[in-house]
């Protein structure tokens, strides 16, 4: 019994997704810094966007990665070291929600250095957006920090404020507080739905 | 600034899913063994199957879940404490496979006790048909089971057979070499779409 093959054979190519590489929703992914051996399986998820936490310039051969696929870079500099205030933490997290949460930056790649605890955190963040309990959140925060979770990054998530978030939700943007046909939708009376503009980096 | 809110409002009900639950692809989901607590989470996976690799009976409560949500199930027992046969545990995994990739059952949950080793294991074979390098499938299995990683199941992963799999794929299935438009659709000349049949348990 033969099959029909539709698209292009993409051979044997092994796919080598960077450490800690994770889906978190339906176009939402997390993962470590992208090494160029990444890049032929990052192609694969079609991004539209980037959010990169920390401080530091992004290289050149990842920036020209995301200038030739159309890619947008979204950085929120967070500091890996030494530990941020937590204002300035949660400014970074606040600005980083809105974006991932906007479905025209989808699909999107969230990453800092490891994927532990800058990612992670943001992560905790959204899973409280979603209404999941704080068990839950600090189970999967600790699968990918594993002996390096902090409890600085749990407490952080644990008193993080989606009240504010939820108040200041600007454009068109999906609230997953569930998954599925149970996802609410969040616009503006005054917005219409549009294609996103890409702008180049 | 205001927003209207579509939908069913879900209140602010806490969602608690399994212990190592993870989204695996665009329709297929993880984890340890639901319990009543996290059935209200697994609802809003709207699902349409679940596999369960364990060969103890389905609870009643579980069952009643699936039935009252039009749930398919299908089990492949595997055994978790003495060490199955290589045949018996490839022919299950196969048997598993061949159930995980057909889009007719998704969205799908695959289940164990832990969602750690039958789990990963089946997760890990996944991931060789859609192209990873194994040092990404290693890590990947590696990050659900912890401490309790075994060898075994990584021999198994390593010397998994895919070739024989994609030789015998039936019925429409999409075979996820990549990912989002690169993904491969195989299918039957002699068969077309249907709406899958759901039978109750």
């Amino acid at each position: 019994m033969g099959f029909i093959v539709e698209g292009e054979d993409s051979g044997d190519v092994a796919l080598e997704p960077p450490p800690n590489f994770s889906m978190v929703e339906e176009g939402i992914y997390r993962s470590s810094f992208p090494q160029p051996s990444h890049f032929a399986f990052l192609e694969t998820l079609n991004l539209r966007s980037v959010i990169y936490l920390c401080p530091e310039p992004y290289p050149e051969e990842n920036l020209e990665f995301l200038r030739s696929h159309n890619i947008r870079l979204f950085q929120f500099g967070i500091e890996g070291k030494t530990e941020p205030s937590l204002a300035t933490l949660r400014d970074a997290i606040r600005g980083a929600l809105k974006i991932l949460i906007d479905v025209r930056n989808h699909p999107i790649l969230i990453h800092c250095k490891r994927g532990k605890h800058r990612t992670g955190s943001l992560v905790g963040c959204l899973r409280k957006l979603q209404n999941w309990c704080l068990a839950s959140v600090f189970e999967e925060y600790q699968r990918f920090a594993g002996i390096k979770s902090r409890s600085a990054d749990l407490r952080f998530i644990e008193t993080f404020d989606i009240i504010y978030l939820r108040q200041c939700l600007h454009s068109i943007i999906y609230q997953y507080q569930g998954y599925g046909s149970k996802k609410r939708r969040l616009l503006y009376g005054e917005e219409s739905v549009q294609k996103p503009q890409i702008t180049s980096i």
